[in-house]
């Protein structure tokens, strides 16, 4: 968590030799204080990732001008990349339903500083939560979903997609949300929703996770965070945990303890994605932590 | 481990109240010392699970004797039970294919006294480790299986069949054998076949699974100790393990990694059986470590 | 997490042969059902220790019956015993200063209804987590420590012990209370005062545990549970875990990482004790998890 | 575990801009294809450390005229540096004492090919392992320690100091050896010992440690892998690790558990030092996994 401001380049391109130094050494010519930097090679794909912060005061001009200054170079290299603020905080809109654990954690993180983004409204499908939420300060728009089917669900999701458009969503978190998407916000907003589900996927996808977990033996349970996609609890997979359970633990034990790891997941998962540490490659991530 | 000679009571019965007392209460009047309890209640199927260390020098009688003063209470209480005897020790068959870590781990243990338990022979379906079991002191023996299908196949594991039984195996432990097993064993040797599978299961089941996981872009790898079923890694789960990976391991990397969690959660899960912790409930075990 | 009421029975007493059977015996007898059992020896001081759940509906009579009914065994065997009811949650007073990583972890368990006890008050000496404690409809008591030595801290104490006792406090939380309670008090509320300290102990006793593990340079970074005792964070340790830091990781990474292992830890570690599963036994505790 | 030959180039310099460019553009401009490249800025001291893998074949030259080319930027900056081949193994030569969990672990990983050294001898002052060494075909020395006292003692010393260097050992490690290596070859082979101590440093120094743990109550046990210095188990931290232990465990206990934790770290150690991925800075160390 650092306390100066930086920008945050990421990049990935074609793999070749030579893609370091010429970054480097653009930084390095406008005297570019670089604090952190990161490389992988994807062997599938033959892609080269990137991600350095750069101290923003070390750069004789702001991000407009590191987009012009850096273009040809990006061109050259046929890189995709981006390039953030630590002065800009991501704006996160939290989607809940009736289970607060992840929502209580996440703003605890929020309000004492220790996660840096914008929290502009939680939208929830139940009114619940909302005397915590607005404790903080933080509107809370209800959306119901109970109950609906086809095409009052849909516009149930439509509303929802209305205000995080209208508030500048930059990451929609669903923090035990229950509700699955449409494959037309999925596509809308690839890499843009987070979700935490409560298995170590690929175990134990969809409903009642842990029930499955009972049915099944298993030793250990766990989390997962990933981007939401088209397909069930199979996007890009951000962060996991799992915790050792036994014979005793009954669903309700499994339950109880699975916050704890939903939580941490979750929170380490959200916090990759704001300081700009994952980059999608295909359907896997990587993340520079 | 224990120093002392004790015997193992295993119990299951239907769960009602009064079990406790009764066992306690027959051990008891024998002045029977009790160096280890342990208790379960399997609350779908109402069945009660118990394990009891006794001191053996603080009995009266030896084993037969036992059965013939405890029968009747097990009679009366519809008891699944066995006692085992720690001077016997259980004779594992260790069956492997090529790769040798989980075997070498298991020898280490076995040498150093740390894993109770006699070894007749290594049973493997190539050549390639019978210097080091032999430098051990054990019998080797080669039962190809490499390149046979059908009939001949079957004959290999008739064979192998033939030889656990002619050494009095009471385990047989597939340390990375990589053969599947067929029904006609898992049958016969239900609950007495333990195999280690390269992935935290229900996930990646068969061929592969750290590709599988390299695939699908898991956060964690695992390994799993189960006794084998006619349903392929589908048996009850004995014990489970993970460890963390991330975007820069290769598939070769995940293999070397997961070799080390293959040997601990093997090795852990065989100690539990031998020391008779493992209590099977349907498709689930109760360990009581 | 029970959901019908239950008696737990925890007793230690000099080891010998039979007390099990007389236990569980006299349970038998009144038609009592043991819903979970646990039992230990300590070899060192030969003590025997042991926890039961006991369904209150089974049994023919309430607690007060079952001190006269089992006093005279209880005697025989010369046991320290106590028996509680789930119906009676007990009452944890939380101290705080101005840190609420663990305050806000401990509500939400509470709210929740996933931490079983009463929370008459919160006792700070700030006042910056008035208003969230309030929120909860919790009690909120300032007693001021900063600034203040010899006299005036022990006067400030002694409220402290006056609040808690007119409350009928049953434990005393420190949730990174950052105040060194005064051995009287120790003395007065031996067993019943649980810190968090931020410290995988007996490594980095005292102040800034996170400076002195940086300086060390460890690799992994940790938090203790223990009963306060009037040698400084040398009590008896209920629960312990550690995380995986490396040399990228800053003093304040540790400490904004550190909190994660402080709740967990902290959190379980009061669940252990409201639900009686600690007992301690010279300077070590007996957790029956 | 690259399959391709690489060069490994390590170095630490006074932290300032444009490092990271001057030594990626010097590998660009002589087209070396970095295949895995890690940075590190040490606050305190203000140094600057990095690590890069360099494909062998991607270089015009050799090591010799790589020294000879890179020598100008290397005074430049002020470096500290080293570059080593893959294709010339380290050569480690192994102490042991009696007990060879951690032997038989390491020599495991030797002949399974995954630890990339050389062994050109194992130690011991002690004749049990001489068998176990010699079916590897290592030559095994035998240099008595036992009821040595001063001039014996460091007469034996000097011997496996001799041993060593006629070895043209690389690194000496102390795997479970038992013995306090003196000062003078402490200061001689400088981040060139590597020691397994069987605790969570710096908890439980010296002898014993598991008796210390058992005694203290800790929840946790663990192992540290450090470089040894002329203060007893204090030099700098490599790698650690921890399991849980409960109430239940005896010392036999711990120390059986701990010989799994002791093996792990002492392999993940010896590998990061092996691969170049360890640098020391004042008394910690940048671990470049």
């Amino acid at each position: 968590m650092p306390t100066t401001r930086r920008y945050t380049l990421t990049i990935s391109c074609p793999d070749r030799s030579g893609i370091i130094a010429a970054v480097s050494g653009f930084i390095a010519r406008h005297n570019g204080w670089i604090v952190e930097a990161s490389y992988h090679t994807d062997l599938e794909t033959q892609r080269f990732f990137m991600r350095q912060e750069i101290r923003a005061d070390s750069l004789p001009f702001g991000l407009a001008e590191f987009h012009t200054q850096f273009s040809g170079l990006a061109g050259e290299f046929d890189m995709s990349w981006r390039i953030s603020d630590s002065a800009q905080k991501k704006r996160a809109v939290i989607l809940v339903s009736k289970q607060d654990h992840c929502l209580n954690d996440l703003l605890h993180r929020w309000r004492s500083g220790e996660l840096e983004v914008e929290i502009p409204c939680v939208i929830s499908n139940h009114e619940d939560l909302r005397g915590f939420v607005e404790w903080h300060g933080i509107p809370f728009h209800c959306v119901p979903t109970q109950g609906k089917t086809g095409q009052d669900k849909a516009a149930a999701f439509a509303e929802i997609a209305r205000q995080f458009d209208a508030e500048h969503g930059d990451i929609m978190v669903l923090a035990r949300f229950m509700q699955i998407v449409p494959p037309d916000l999925c596509a809308r907003y690839a890499g843009r929703i987070i979700n935490i589900h409560h298995s170590f996927l690929p175990s134990f996808v969809g409903a009642k996770p842990y029930h499955q977990a009972f049915q099944r033996g298993v030793k250990l349970i766990g989390a997962t965070c990933h981007y939401v996609s088209d397909e069930l609890d199979a996007g890009p997979i951000i962060e996991q945990d799992t915790m050792r359970i036994d014979h005793g633990d009954t669903v309700e034990d499994m339950v109880r303890y699975g916050k704890d790891i939903e939580k941490a997941v979750l929170a380490r998962g959200l916090r990759y994605h704001v300081e700009d540490r994952v980059l999608v490659c295909g359907n896997k991530t990587v993340v520079f932590r």
